[in-house]
């Protein structure tokens, strides 16, 4: 890669984000393959828990959450789905030049009032400035330390497991796109900016075996099976007909020319559960106000020739890829 | 602040970053004003520590380190100087589309080289990208845990308390300053960015009383004292005599109209000793080979008209005034 640059395609959380890290970025670093997760195990702790986002999404205020309350979700969503509850965060600010200082209010009450509600707190901050053009508005990064309530391994489904979701997808993509191309869909698409730690909570509380959990960001759902599947060396088999996805957000990716399978979740949780826990799995999911359209969405089998496909509602089969790079820039 | 807008200023340290923190970013995230110090104690651990910070350095090589080995010492010393022991860092990187993938891959080897020497690992991070003229190269936040070692309380400082520094200061804002303007001072300035924890470990070492810790990054010595002052009720009297400045960094700050004591540094330690034990810390401090011009510099005394001043070497005295805004953008 010797005199190769950064592409915007390098971060869209597809083939090309993840050859950049696995080639470049843990290399550098000194890591091995399984090298920075989105959620690392603090040495020489009690079963803490760390995790880091940047959020550079565009426009910073968006149908259903702005870049203060998504800073806050998708950390301590790293912490969920690592199996660890969310402790404290800190918050790095890197503003633009000429930002208007009420719009920075209202993100960072917006993100106070989402640490309110998922229980912990922003303890530690930074505050940087830079001129004019040197960057767009306002980056936010949130770090975050949790502490492990269950095992959750994203190389650890198994043949066998039922691949659940809480509720439907590629919301988030959705609302931030339609916003940022000022598209009407009539009907309003709200992003589905949200914590998911109440669904693990209730995973616990139930007492179902876990294999595997994670939050469909960036690449979205296929992205999330296809890279948990290849680690763990299996296929996930997806069934578009219980695949969860609201009419005006399909009507809105048929126009966009997405595939609601790779746009961006920040309130959903794929959970891997075995066949015989799945049922009480979902009806504990359902149970919660925003998990009412909770589904299991397909099921893991031995390894075959792709890591991922989905029977379509016509009933024939297709692949499911990885999305390669960037169709949706600065999403989150 | 209705129709205020950010600007430059409000990134240098000084009055206005103050300002921009208590007045608009704490009372927004909720919090009372002794919200949001570099480095909080996680609650619900035992004794660990969380802090954060970006870095927008331009260049982003310089002489004596790069934003890698930065990002890695700004962190660590956050966390050294409220007392804790580094345990792991997290990294997140956002990219500006067009940045050489040799130009990322050398600043995280340098990174990981500066962790190692921290005895500290990444164990985590995330990767954006965004497009040409949204960002500036590249930008990278660390976020650091720690375990508390010993209690520095910035408002610790106490009347009769000697004032001790680890060695020459200014040295990190010329270094970057006269890189980016391409301004040769003959003899070459580096950067002092290292990390702070052994001198932090020889305090505790020898056992002596610690009242308070500082690193004086952005805005300087000059702003270290006058905050820490202020939070103290008392006042801090510098002597000049004793200032350690290298003359290459006096005779460049000289040429480029800086007051050293408002310029950054990136390895030095500010430690509020009481004057019993302050021969023995100051020795502690002398023993360690990047600490042989380690200094005595000032005491702390009664709060009178001004939070700081300082002898000067002509015998006269003068304040010491916190930093107004930006003499140096984008130093760390």
């Amino acid at each position: 890669m010797a005199d190769e640059k950064i592409v915007l395609a390098h971060g869209g959380g597809g083939t090309l984000t993840r050859g950049l890290i696995e080639k470049v970025i843990i290399p550098a670093l000194g890591g091995d393959a399984g090298g920075l997760p989105d959620a690392a195990p603090v040495p020489g702790t009690a079963g803490l828990v760390l995790t880091t986002d940047s959020f550079v999404v565009k426009p910073l205020e968006f149908k259903g959450g702005d870049i203060g309350s998504l800073s806050v979700h998708g950390t301590v969503n790293d912490l969920a789905v690592s199996g660890a509850e969310p402790l404290a965060l800190s918050m790095g600010l890197i503003i633009e030049e000429g930002l208007d200082i009420e719009v920075l209010r209202r993100v960072l009450v917006s993100a106070a009032a989402a640490a309110r509600v998922c229980g912990v707190r922003i303890i530690t901050g930074d505050t940087k400035v830079v001129a004019r053009g040197e960057a767009d508005q306002l980056f936010v990064n949130t770090a975050g330390v949790g502490v492990r309530r269950i095992t959750s391994d994203p190389r650890g489904l198994k043949p066998g497991d039922c691949v659940l979701i809480n509720g439907p997808i590629a919301d988030h993509g959705v609302a931030v796109m339609s916003q940022r191309e000022g598209i009407d869909f009539r009907t309003t698409v709200e992003s589905d900016s949200a914590p998911v730690w109440p669904f693990v909570r209730a995973l616990i509380e139930v007492g179902v075996e876990v294999h595997a959990m994670r939050d469909p960001t960036r690449g979205g759902v296929a992205a999330c099976c296809v890279e948990m599947a290849e680690g763990s060396g299996v296929t996930v088999e997806l069934d578009e007909g219980a695949l969860p996805v609201r009419r005006q957000v399909r009507a809105a990716c048929e126009m966009l020319g997405l595939d609601p399978l790779t746009v961006a979740n920040e309130g959903k949780i794929i959970a891997f559960i075995p066949e015989k826990d799945s049922a009480r799995a979902l009806e504990a999911f359902r149970k919660i106000p925003s998990g009412e359209n909770a589904a299991i969405i397909g099921r893991v089998v031995e390894r075959r020739r792709f890591p991922a496909s989905m029977k379509t509602c016509l009933g024939g089969e297709r692949i499911v890829e990885m999305p390669y790079g960037e169709e949706l820039p600065r999403i989150c």
